[in-house]
C-alpha cells in the first residue's frame, strides 16, 4: 500500500468516526457514582474515564446466611456496576440456608427473574386474586412480576442458591415484616391498617427495631 | 365566496383533514374491551364508533364505607372510562367512615396522588428507611410513589373523602391483610415468611378467606 | 432474647436494608429544584435531605377567578411538590366564576382528567375529524388526551369548581389566545397562517400584550 | 469438506438461528392493518408474509398546492409504509407554492425535524413565553418540539419544499383553524373560548365548512 | 365470630377485592402465544386460564455444544415463558466446550448481563472507540450494553458455562457470520460492503449456506 | 379601553402565563452541552439563555465522500441542534460518490429512515432468516429498523444523496469494519470469533488501523 493510500484510510478512519467519537457517550452511558442520580439514572463517565472495570463485577460472592432468615444476598447493581446505567437489568445472587427464607417482599419497581443453581426453594408471589407457589430445582426459573408480594424458602435438604436477575439497574427489596416492624409507625396505626393484635405487633417490633 | 372557491375550500379541507382522518385513531385509542388487553394497553375500538360517552364516567359517587375498615372507594378507571387506554392516568374517589381506614396496601403499578376534599386523614408510606406520615385536610395533596406500601385512616371527627389520581389507567389495590390471610397460602408458610405467630395468621385468616 | 441474638437480628436488619439503604434513593427520587431538569425530571435530593415535606403541598386553594376569562387555577406541580419528581403525575384546582372559561388551550405534554367537585362546566376538545362536547356536574370525571385543544366553560348559576390531574410533572398551559396575540409575531403572518382578518388580530394583541 | 462436516455445519445452523427464528418477529413488527391499533402500535404480521415492500414506500411526490393555503403534503406514516409499526419515526414532504403557508397547526404526539432542500420558508413555533421564528434556506434542519404551535410560510420567490420527519409513526396534523372552524362547535362557545368576534367566526366557519 | 359479621367480612372482601379481580389482568398479562404480538409484546391471557406454569421454565438446562462453534445456548424467553411477556427480562443459559466460542454477535434490542458459573471465558465488546475484554472466571459478572458487536470464548481448560440475562422478553441473536453469509446477498455486495476479499467470503458462504 | 381594564388584563396575564413561565423548561429542554449527559439526554440550558439558534441547524451540507468507500456524512445530531434534547429524532445528509458504498453497519440505538433524494442507491438490511434489499430512487423512503446490520451503495451513473432520519438524538455509526478490524483485538481472537482467515484478518487491519 503505497504512502498516499494509508494518508487517505487514516482520513476514511476519521471520517467514520468522528462522529462516533464525539457521541460515543451514547453507546453507553457508565454511572459517573459521584454526581447525583436523576429519574432515568446517573449522569455519565467521560467517556475517556471508563475502563473494562466499569462492566465487570467481580465479586458475586455467596451471601452470607443471617438470622433470623437464615438467608443472605449479594448484589450487582448500578452501584456495584457502574456500566449497568440506564440498561434496566442487575443481578443478585441469594443463597438460603438450612430451613431458611427470603421472607415476604416486594421489589417496587423491578420483575424479578429467579433462576436456580443449586438445591430446592419453594417460591411463590400473591395477588388479590392468585396465588402462585412452585416448588424450584436447578434449571427451573420463575418470574415474579413487577410490584407483587413474594418470598422464596429453602425446602430442600442442604443449602440452596439462585441467581435473581432484576429489570431494573438498582431494584430495592422491601422485606413486608422491616417496612412493618422496623419504624416508629405507633403501634395504634400498626392495629387499625393491619388488624395485627397489638400483642404480635410489640414482639415483631422488638424484632426488628421498631419502636412506637 | 363563487361556487368554484367553495369547491376549491372544499379540496382544501379534503387535502388537509384526509392525512388526519386515517390516522384519527391515534389522537386517541378509546378501549375496545371487548378485545384482550395488551402490555400497552386495549386495541382501539373504530374511531367511526366512538362517542363522547367514552371519553365522560358519569358515576365517581361516594364510596360505601364497609367493614371491618369502614372505608369504600369508587374508582375510574380505564374499564369506566375507556377513553383513559393508553394515557397512563385514572382517578378513584375514596371515602372514609368515622374511625375508619384504607388498610396498608401497595399500588404495584402506579403512583397515587391524593387530593383532600373533606375530613381530616393521617396517611403514611414506608420505605425500608424512611416512614412518611402527614395529617391530610382538605386542601392538601400528598403522593405515595410507585409501589410503596401506604394507608389512609380518618382521624378527624367526622367522615372525611379525597380523590385518589393514579399515574395508570388500571392500577390495582393490594391490601397487605388480603395478600397475607384471603387466600390458600399454608400457615407454616406464612409463619416463616413474616414471622407472625400462628393463631395470629389464623386469627386473620378466618377474617379474611384464607384456608390452609 | 438473649444478647447473642440482639445482635444477630440486628446484623440480620442491616444485611436486609443495606441494599436498600445504599439505593433508597430509588424508591424515590425528589426533586432537587436547585439543579438543572433534564428530560426524565430534575436530579435527586439526597435522601437524607428528604423530609415528609416533599410528599406533601398543603395550598391547593382556589384559583383566583381573574378577567378577562374569571377563571383560576392553582397548580400542584413538581416545582411545588419535589416528591412529585419523575413519577409522571401532578394535579390542579380549577376555578370558574360565573360566566367564565378556560379558554381554548393546549397541554404539549399531558393527558388531563378533570374531576368535578362543585357547580356546572360545560367542557370539550377537538380534532380534526371529531368533537367531544359534554355537560360536567359534580360526580362527573372527563378525559382529554395528550395534546388536543380543548376548553371549560362554567355553564351553571353559580360558582364552579374542578380537579385537574395530569399524566405529567410539570404540564404546561397552551391558551391559543396567548399563543397568537401575546407575542411580537408580525401581523401580516398571523394572517397568513391563521386566515384571521388583520383588525380582528390588532384587537386580540391589544388585550393579551402583543405587537408587531 | 467431508460430508459429515456439512451435516455439522447445517445442524450449527438450524441451532443458532432456530432462537431467532421463533422470535424473529422481534428483529421487526410490520403493521397487520387489518387488525385493530393498540397504543403502542399495529399487530405484527406474520414473518413470513413480510417482503422489502412492507419498509419501502415509493410515492413519497411533491404534495399537491391547495387553496387557501396553496400548500400540500404527501405522508409516509405507518398505514403507507407498515415497517415502521413500533419503531417511532416517520416522514412527509411538504410543498409550498408561491405565497403560500402551512397553517398554525400542532401535531399533538409528535416532534417535528423540518429539512429544507428547495426554496425559502419562514418557520415559526410558539410557547407561551417565546416566539421563535427563522428564515430557512436548503441546508438548514429546524426542530419543533413535541405538541408547539408553528407555523412555515413560503417567504421566498418560488415553490419550496422540505421532509418533514416525525418522532411519531403515524402523526396528526392538527390546524387551528380546522379545530376552530371545521365542526359544529356553536358560535357563542367560540366567541367565549376564544374572544374572537362573532362576525369573524362566522367568515371562517364558511371557508372551513363549519357550522352552528 | 358471630354469622353478621361473617357476612360483613364477605361483603368487605368483595369490596376490596372486586376492583382487583376485574383489574387483574394488569398484575400481570400472560401472553397469549396463539395471538398476533405487537410492539409491546403479546396480548394477555384470560386471567382465569392462567396458571402457575405460566410464570415457571422447568428445561434452562445444558446448552448442546455443536460446531463450527462448539457452543450451544438455552432460551427461556416469552414464547418459553409465557409470563415474561411485557416484563422486560429474559435469561438463557449459555454453554461453551473445550476451545469453543460464541462468535461475534449483536443483540438488537436487548442488554446481556453474562453471569458465570463454571469455568473461564474470555469475553469483549467492541464500539468504534473502545474495545472491552475481560477473562471472566465464576463470579464474574459482565454488562453487554444493547446493540454492542461482542463475543464470547472459552479461555479456560474445562467446559464453562453461564447465565444470560437479557433486558427484553425476547431477545434476537444476530451472528455476525450468519448475517453476513448465510443469506442470498450477492458476493460483489458483500465485496463492497465489508471489503473482504472475494475468496473469503466464498468460503464462508459455503459453510454458513449462503449463495449468491 | 379603560386604564383599569388594561391593568386587570395584564393581571389576567401574568396569572395564566405565570404557571407556563416558571415551567416553561417543560415546554423544551435545550441540552445545557457543557454539563455531563445523562440516558434521557443532556440537562437543560436555563430558558432564559435559549434562542432560536438552538432549534436551527445551517450546515446540513453534502458530506465529503472519503476513500475507501467514497461516501461521507453530515450530522445534525443534539451537539449539533441542542434543541433536540430528549425529543428522539435527528438527521443526517448521507453522500455516496459514483461506486461509492456505505459499508456494512449498524446504529445500535436507532431506527433508520433513509429519504431518497438524487441518483440511485441499493440498500438492505440482514436478521437471521430475512434479507431486505432494495433499489431507490429519488421519492423512495425505506426503514432500517433499530439494531439491524444495514448498507447502502450507489448503484447509478453519477453521484446520489438522501437524508437519514433516526428515532435517536445521538445515534452512533458502527461500521462493522471498524468494528472488527480498527483495533488491538487480536488476531487469533478475531479468528476464532469470526472465523476470518489470519490473512484477511491482518490484511483489513492494515486498512482500519488495527492491530494485534
Amino acid at each position: 500500500m503505497k504512502m498516499i493510500h494509508i494518508i487517505l484510510y487514516f482520513l476514511a478512519l476519521l471520517s467514520y468516526t468522528s462522529h462516533a467519537t464525539t457521541s460515543s457517550v451514547n453507546d453507553f452511558c457508565v454511572a459517573n457514582l459521584l454526581l447525583p442520580n436523576t429519574p432515568s439514572g446517573y449522569p455519565c463517565k467521560p467517556p475517556l474515564l471508563v475502563t473494562e472495570n466499569d462492566f465487570v463485577f467481580s465479586k458475586l460472592v455467596p451471601g452470607i446466611p443471617i438470622p433470623p432468615f437464615n438467608a443472605g444476598t449479594t448484589p450487582a447493581t448500578v452501584t456495584d456496576l457502574p456500566g449497568l446505567n440506564g440498561l434496566g437489568i442487575s443481578v443478585e445472587r441469594v443463597d438460603i440456608g438450612i430451613n431458611g427464607t427470603v421472607p415476604m417482599h416486594i421489589h417496587p419497581d423491578a420483575t424479578e427473574l429467579l433462576i436456580m443453581v443449586e438445591g430446592q426453594m419453594t417460591a411463590g408471589f400473591i395477588t388479590p386474586t392468585k396465588l402462585i407457589v412452585k416448588t424450584l430445582n436447578p434449571g427451573d426459573v420463575m418470574v415474579f412480576p413487577i410490584g407483587l408480594m413474594h418470598f422464596q424458602l429453602n425446602s430442600g435438604v442442604g443449602k440452596t442458591y439462585a441467581f435473581a436477575a432484576y429489570s431494573s439497574t438498582n431494584p430495592t427489596l422491601h422485606i413486608v415484616d422491616i417496612l412493618l416492624f422496623g419504624n416508629k409507625l405507633p403501634t395504634p396505626t400498626l392495629e387499625k391498617t393491619t388488624l395485627l393484635d397489638s400483642a404480635q405487633i410489640k414482639k415483631l417490633k422488638a424484632q426488628f427495631g421498631g419502636s412506637g
